[in-house]
């Protein structure tokens, strides 16, 4: 099979156990999960187009599958971190008021805030209940346990990042140190406990596995920030079909891109002052995106960084080559990795 | 020692507890939880007045000690189920949009909705990080595995409850049946939850407590749907001291509180009408709540509400006179359902 081929079978795999969790329970709570996930349109009725990258699943996955365990005991625990990863972004679109996701209205656009709360905090508690398939798939309690404390404390850091990010908003030079605090936080935490957990349930009667837990966590970690940063630099240029973005609802929510700390970073006075103009308007327009990124694109910062998603994306793929994997795992990490930040 | 200092004794315990978890991390993240819980001012100084009643952690406690359990082994669970209640409070408030919350103002109305829906994921992630120190406190990892689901399942169904009681607020006629499911999932579950998860740490190594860890379940589940309907008839009455609140935010909310529930069942077609058209206003005003609380008083559904409340709090306590419990400690459960209930 080729490394396409294994990744779809692997999201068929983990789909089929995302959709079990969601559907064993029945009430209308249910179906904005199962709206938001893209098995269902906003009526209950069925749709046929995937959405939904489940990188952090998948990366669960893979992370077992290279370190030589069997899948179907990590679909728990991918499911689980996709669960929370989907909790957060049920909220954050709430939290920005992003109206839209997936190319389909966001769940508290079709449903309202309130009940979109109440989607989302039912999704966290349910990706707590999906890793009690563990115990199910043979894993002992202390390993359960184990996972448990994982997936807990990066969901508590990935909160924590998103508190920083949306407190950055009212910063105007954020620094990118605190950038890339935040990145770690919000972004890095769960990647990280992805894969930390992938090959934990693959590898927990081994003598020592801390080496190999400890860089599949570094790998998750980087690739996350990558992954963010990457994202941001799509926000402000779109991706490689040349589709710009007139005004994107990030910067509009003058949230603090990559790009837009870096050129803090590197400005003149004069150009700070622009900057400053820009951030200090209340609600910022379609305009004075389109400003913003005039100023930015003058700096020249773009380049670097995408240089800096590359070297992210590079830290993480290093990191595995200190341990013991399968030749074929590690590439198809690799291979997702750079889909990922295509 | 009497009941109330017994009871004041694990207060402080239980609030140590909490304090000792929240303030473990280090962020302004964990200052919105402070000042939630009552600790903080909203510019982070300390306050005096001790506020929140605790009720679903000290019935944790309550429930261990009277199993013959070590109060010292069931804080981490007390303080695990006191924060799944309390996050569930900070996004009620961003939900119903309540500018106040014990006297004070509430959380999203200081930092705004954003970031109160942050600190109540936060909290949400934090109470299941407080149940891990149960293993530290010599509970078996089976045991805490157990723990956990317990809690899981219980913050699902308390969310279940949240969903069932928005959707409520756009029927008109509910129906009483319809209600107490909805009492018992937002209500009943959590206080199930805490009275279980106290006996279990009290009794996990007997041969046979399941008898014991049901009825504890039993008695908190009816004491929590005695809770919520008591609130709401003091959403519309006022409590003992005569204060009559002008206007019900939740009445005004069109939330289906057990009055008006009640009132709907025995209604006359022309008294239906007359509350249908207050229920299809867009949003009711104080003068609509004053309206409505006529039509219930007129019906004499008032004492018949109140005899609800008294026979779920009986059916509480009944349950636990089945089983094996320290006379002193069933004493100290029943004195605190009466506080509750006052």
């Amino acid at each position: 099979m080729t490394t396409a081929e294994i990744t779809e079978e692997l999201r068929a795999l983990l789909e089929a156990e995302l959709n079990g969790i969601v559907s064993s329970r029945d009430m209308p709570l249910y179906g904005m999960m199962s709206y938001h996930m893209g098995w269902t349109d906003s009526g209950g009725g069925p749709v046929s187009k995937t959405i939904g990258d489940r990188a952090h699943g998948l990366l669960c996955l893979l992370a077992c599958h290279a370190a030589g365990g069997d899948i179907a005991t990590a679909l728990p625990a991918a499911a689980a971190v996709e669960l929370v990863e989907n909790f957060c972004r049920i909220h954050d679109d709430v939290q920005a008021g992003n109206p839209r996701r997936d190319n389909r209205d966001s769940v508290w656009w079709v449903w309202g805030p309130a009940q979109a709360i109440n989607a989302g905090d039912g999704m966290h508690a349910l990706a707590r209940l999906a890793l009690f398939r563990l115990t199910q798939a043979g894993v002992p309690p202390t390993v359960t346990v184990r996972a448990f404390r994982l997936l807990d404390e990066a969901s508590l850091r990935a909160c924590e990042g998103r508190f920083l990010d949306l407190e950055a908003q009212e910063k105007i030079d954020l620094g990118i140190e605190a950038y890339k605090d935040m990145a770690h936080q919000k972004t890095g935490s769960l990647f990280s406990c992805s894969m930390n957990l992938g090959a934990l349930v693959a590898t927990y009667d081994e003598d020592d596995n801390s080496d190999l837990l400890e860089a599949m966590a570094t790998c998750g970690a980087n690739l996350g920030v990558a992954l963010q940063m990457h994202q941001d630099l799509l926000q402000l240029w779109g991706d490689d079909d040349g589709d710009v973005p007139d005004a994107s609802p990030d910067a509009m929510n003058k949230k603090k891109l990559l790009p837009v700390v870096y050129a803090f970073d590197k400005a003149s006075v004069g150009e700070k002052r622009r900057m400053g103009e820009i951030f200090f308007k209340r609600v910022l327009e379609p305009d004075d995106v389109a400003k913003l990124r005039g100023i930015i694109e003058g700096l020249g910062v773009r380049e670097e960084c995408g240089e800096m998603v590359n070297r992210y994306r590079s830290r993480a793929l290093e990191v595995l080559e200190s341990v013991s994997l399968s030749s074929d795992g590690k590439k198809q990490i690799q291979q997702f990795a750079d889909d990922l930040l295509k």
